[in-house]
């Protein structure tokens, strides 16, 4: 590996921790919204998407330039493609953000002041879960990136109870139906962030381990 | 292009399109088995995934050789690029397949008998989605895949109105919420669907035509 090519991956590793920076403030704030019912929080974290999707695309020619530029094989080679994959879950997990900031503002105008679900250990679980499939990516480490798999588990585990709570509290008070269905599209919101973490992180234990074990973590 | 090239370009092509051909009849078939109640139907989309998920993984070991051995640069690596990423999106198309069979078996537990959104409608226009921006890739046709976030629109509006008749049906008959709820469910799963298809005329459009349309078409 030259010189010059190592500084173009140190390069794309920092761009990619800045992406994730940027889409785990947007996600932060976003929860944030839903929980204060903060209609102007909403609305940046709408705002902040352009942005979001420009860094994605310069992501993307980086690792283009970076292929044509230096012709990488083998392991090198297998990291630019994981990079530019990781960057396009990463830009969806900002999408997502943007749906739960857009849902947040339907809350504003339903009825109910409080949060029935565990959307909070939810919500924290899944940044910690985007946190960590970066960082594996990053270190290039494989065990790191199989405790995100556990950690979705979770994550089903908690969507599903959110599901079963609004199925009982709908057939007990019908009115609160745009409520709870609201809310639940946020738990579901997250499900799928998690899912992008998810296979982040199946993308980096085939880079490390070379396995395919892709499509054997989540089933 | 060498000869060599050549062959190795029309060989993905031809891959691409059967792995979509795994996925369009998986879906099909997972529409049916929600409309039929059919749950050995249902079972057997939840098996074919493995071999999706299998042909995946090939396409993207192909494109990775083709990237080592032939080293394309300018058009010839982002049309390798885009087939990388086309590729995972239609291997995320059959996930959602899964998940619309999942439902399926769950309509079977619950009570009503007919399906009072515009599924059929919906699922036929997602395949015809999907397809099309398929063919757009294949072609090499950016008007074509440009036609996909037009339809992509319409599916949003049938998606927002199976939302919209879930809450005044609830509200009417709060006994039929699972029932509802489920069936809501695959409204999202086929929205989802779309726009995946959305994602790939985007990358379509964008191999095409060298500009940076990608985060215009969809918003």
């Amino acid at each position: 590996m030259t010189k010059h090519f190592e500084n173009q991956i140190e390069s794309l590793k920092k761009k990619i921790l800045h992406l994730t920076a940027m889409v785990e403030q947007s996600l932060t704030e976003a929860v944030r919204s839903v929980r204060d019912r903060d209609i102007a929080l909403a609305d940046k974290v709408i705002a902040a998407d352009e942005s979001i999707d420009e860094f994605e695309v310069e992501v993307e020619e980086d690792c283009l330039k970076t292929l044509a530029l230096y012709q990488p094989v083998a392991s090198d080679l297998r990291f630019i493609i994981a990079v530019l994959k990781i960057n396009n879950d990463i830009e969806r997990i900002g999408d997502l953000a943007v749906n739960i900031a857009q849902r947040a503002k339907s809350l504003v105008t339903l009825k109910s002041e409080d949060n029935p679900f565990e959307l909070p250990e939810m919500s924290e679980l899944t940044l910690a879960m985007v946190k960590k499939s970066i960082d594996a990516l990053i270190k290039m480490d494989a065990g790191l990136a199989r405790e995100v798999g556990t950690m979705d588990d979770r994550i089903d585990d908690m969507h599903k109870n959110a599901y079963r709570t609004a199925e009982s509290e709908i057939s007990k008070s019908p009115k609160l139906v745009g409520y709870y269905i609201n809310l639940l599209g946020i738990s579901r919101y997250l499900e799928r962030i998690a899912d992008h973490a998810t296979n982040i992180a199946e993308d980096v234990v085939y880079l490390v381990e070379g396995n395919i074990i892709r499509h054997q973590i989540v089933e």
